[in-house]
């Protein structure tokens, strides 16, 4: 029985959506690990667009699902129709589109909100005992939904962010960008990746080690 | 000493840009083998914006370098700045954008024109001996620009293509998705990619076989 896997995804590139090379990494370790993939994404407004040859911010709009769809070559589905009935595990790629448009981490020093519907997943997913998997940027979710359970949770070594997120109960735990952090308890698995990647044979040794780890547990 | 190889993109996605997977496995494949990697594009209009949810025309403009530097993690140059003296060969990945952006393959049913600055540094790198790689649909500026030649190219097995590119004096090479094409004489390599796969997993072998065929040779 293959296993099914929801990618959720947040755009398409490392400054406004999903990082490109992590995202397309995840799929293929889970391509080679055999499991069935699912992409899924909000079809929402982005909240930035950034030119990413210049490093600025463009005034365009853009569509968190229909840009995502670059990355899944079409094969999509807005998250809201995700079945999760359907689904064995679930794994978010990082870029910053996972803290601006999933969540509002990166927009606001305050607490954070996460996006309606992929809260509602995230939350029945664990409740029902599905394992997750969270990369880069992306664990700043899972400390703030799973924080009050006490979720141990890494995302590399960066102490600012780790500091932000203490209030919430979630247990950081340095890791290297080649390992990942795993709460077994709570079925949750994350690794740095470009947290702390220097080049992206980096990232797929540690995108394809949390892949194996989530599938392991599903 | 590292082979330093010029990886040039034609946009983000696959039906109006570079193909997302085949782009970063071409990374990664050259980040593995040890390879220094150097992205370009030319500065110029994408000739189409595709909806790759829908799979409509988008009534947007978006710029061929600016949507690739997504890819490139914003390290990338203008093809027209790249300095062939410091590259020892050079990539090019599919995706609709290398029949819409490099050249005009996609859009014609007449003879190809190539971009000015891809048609130059292949033109020119490929006189000096270096060695060229071509993914998915990019061979057809392979046949284009080497037809005359006689090269020895593979856009997998699809007679339409090959049959409008006898003209230009290409030898079409029958070849499965995880293979490569290879022309000694010439030293120009391609592989069938998303021209033929159904999977991502088959498009990494057929990538990786490619960039290791193209830096023996470099």
């Amino acid at each position: 029985m293959k296993k099914r896997v929801l990618v959720i995804l947040s755009g398409c590139g490392v400054r406004d959506g999903s990082e490109i090379h992590e995202a397309t990494l995840t799929l293929l370790a889970l391509d080679r690990a055999g499991a069935e993939i699912c992409c899924a994404a909000p079809d929402i407004a982005q909240t930035q667009c950034v030119d990413h040859f210049r490093g600025t911010t463009a005034k365009e709009s853009r569509n968190v699902l229909t840009e995502s769809a670059r990355i899944a070559r079409g094969r999509i589905v807005p998250l809201t129709q995700a079945d999760l009935s359907q689904i064995d595990a679930i794994i978010l790629p990082g870029g910053m589109g996972a803290a601006t448009n999933l969540c509002d981490f990166a927009l606001t020093s305050g607490s954070v909100t996460v996006e309606p519907s992929v809260k509602k997943i995230l939350l029945d997913a664990q409740a029902a005992g599905k394992p997750l998997g969270f990369i880069c940027i992306a664990p700043v979710i899972a400390a703030t939904l799973f924080g009050s359970m006490g979720v141990r949770y890494t995302i590399g070594n960066d102490q600012g962010i780790v500091s932000r997120l203490s209030s919430t109960g979630a247990v950081h735990v340095e890791t290297p960008v080649t390992g990942t952090a795993v709460d077994t308890r709570l079925k949750i698995v994350s690794t740095p990746a470009y947290m702390l990647a220097k080049r992206i044979s980096e990232v797929e040794t540690g995108v394809s080690a949390l892949v194996s780890d989530v599938l392991k547990m599903a």
